[in-house]
């Protein structure tokens, strides 16, 4: 198990490991945007990563921890999104196989991007307990090494680079504003900002809808939600224990925001900026724009996750 | 008039005096894009451009290219498309008025923006002469400055700037592909190529529905088209007489897409580089595909032109 906080030779460490196979995306400023927010913003470009996400990051340093001769059985996991297709990619980098466990009512799109890269799909009911039957059947027939989502300090690690690369490109933030999720990129951007920009506050964005880790931040316990549904489909699942005790730490603030709040700041960044953000990305833009008075006369850096889209069924 | 072709010094002065106030565009790359175009492509994203086009060149060479105290009266110009928002935003940098006259029927997006940047609207009747009467109208009224949308010397040359631009950072293009409308980018793309880096051919890409271009260039006779429809709305208008001559002496091709062809380039680039690129600019992109056996192996510089899409009208 890795569940230690990373600490700041870790995160330099899984940098320099993963650096040749991801992609050192753009920092993007656009005047239009910054006078709607009153800000100065830096976009950290993700949605222009390997697979479309940051998630390309920690499944990488994952994979890449084991020596060639440890990864002849393949890598697993378990999911609908991104991660799946980051973990598909990195096998294939690695000269092994991948075995991805999607919900059997996951988007075609998702679906042939996981084969495109070369991976063994499997399917699976669309519930949590059978998502991770079938991953551990396939882990007891295959050998292969199961790469977590996101409770992992290894993926953490990993998550953690595109917050230094920001940091290395932009020093002077104020400000870093990430949307989470299950914790693996809030965590490690909480941590680079603690290790190389300390006077940087990191604010997590997240959706009213599955507002778990507003609930858990504020009352200092981890809580999950039940009720799951929200436009930010990268963001359904629930805070994990390691991503907890390092966003309790070393996070200055969580914000909640409405669904439209995130479908509005995704049209406003396609039209604006000419980039397309998915609707994860879309809640730290939300989160800004909401907390405009915080943020006033600020650098602002933004993680901008990822930028895959069905783009048949666009919510605007 | 100006309706001389511009020389390389009359370029280098368009992009001296407009520099201050355009945007240096990236230039992007994207794996994925080169295995399936199999050429090395390098995209330079003037859909980053303010107004969200390669227009603001153009148009703030024109612009900027009067004295102060002659840009009292304003500018005026008739578009319902990108040229609309570069002459009302060039004006309002110069410190001055624009007038523009936009057909009644023109997208609301488009008319805001207009609006937006500060600039007179006048609406008329959505045919060629009302456009033409209207806008003399106006500047008979008002004494205001004319703003050609690119049968002229000085569009032309702010628009090589682009092309300019992209060969100083990529200097080793076999190719450059744009689209052609009007020819304002084109002869200026030809040109730049022509002074800066003689070895790189330049091929124009034009919707097969408004071939105009196409016709003129393999009959060496200027030929309008009456019919004008394409998804490609930038495109719609006829080349003009100087660009013609400029585009027959220095252009190597012109290839001709379907409207298939186009809305499935675009889709491609959003999908693949996470950029929202126009049908127009998608054109080029067309163009590359279709001539796939040309383009092998090759690098080959591409203008996006734009990004200014109805978010809420796609094609796809």
């Amino acid at each position: 198990m890795y569940l230690d906080i990373p600490n700041f030779s870790e995160i330099k460490r899984a940098h320099q490991k993963i650096v040749k196979f991801i992609t050192k995306t753009p920092v993007l400023t656009s005047h239009s945007i910054d006078d709607i927010v009153g800000a100065k913003v830096f976009l950290k470009c993700e949605n222009f990563q390997k697979v479309g996400s940051f998630k390309m990051r920690g499944a990488t340093n994952v994979i890449m921890s084991y020596l060639p001769e440890q990864r002849t059985n393949g890598f697993a996991t378990h999911s609908s999104g991104n991660h799946a297709q980051a973990v598909a990619l990195a096998a294939k980098l690695a000269g092994t196989k991948a075995y991805i466990v999607i919900p059997e009512n996951a988007s075609e799109v998702k679906k042939n991007a996981v084969i495109e890269y070369g991976a063994e799909v499997v399917f699976c009911e669309p519930t949590e307990a059978a998502r991770e039957d079938t991953c551990a059947k396939i882990l007891e027939e295959t050998n292969a090494i199961f790469v977590p989502p996101f409770n992992d300090s290894r993926i953490i690690a990993g998550q953690a680079t595109a917050a230094k690369e920001l940091i290395e490109e932009q020093p002077d933030l104020d400000y870093i504003v990430t949307p989470v999720g299950g914790g693996g990129l809030a965590a490690g951007t909480a941590l680079a900002a603690n290790y190389v920009s300390p006077t940087t506050k990191v604010i997590l964005g997240e959706p009213e809808n599955v507002n778990d880790t507003y609930k858990s931040f504020k009352t200092g316990k981890l809580t999950p939600v039940g009720k799951k549904t929200s436009i930010a489909d990268g963001l359904l699942v629930s805070l994990g224990e390691l991503n907890f005790r390092i966003i309790k730490e070393y996070v200055d603030d969580v914000v909640t925001v409405k669904e439209e709040e995130i479908v509005s700041a995704m049209k406003l960044i396609w039209e604006r900026m000419k980039i397309i953000i998915e609707p994860s990305s879309a809640v730290a833009i939300a989160t800004i724009i909401k907390e405009k008075d915080r943020f006033a006369g600020k650098n602002v850096g933004v993680i901008v996750t990822g930028g895959n889209v069905d783009l048949t069924a666009l919510p605007f």
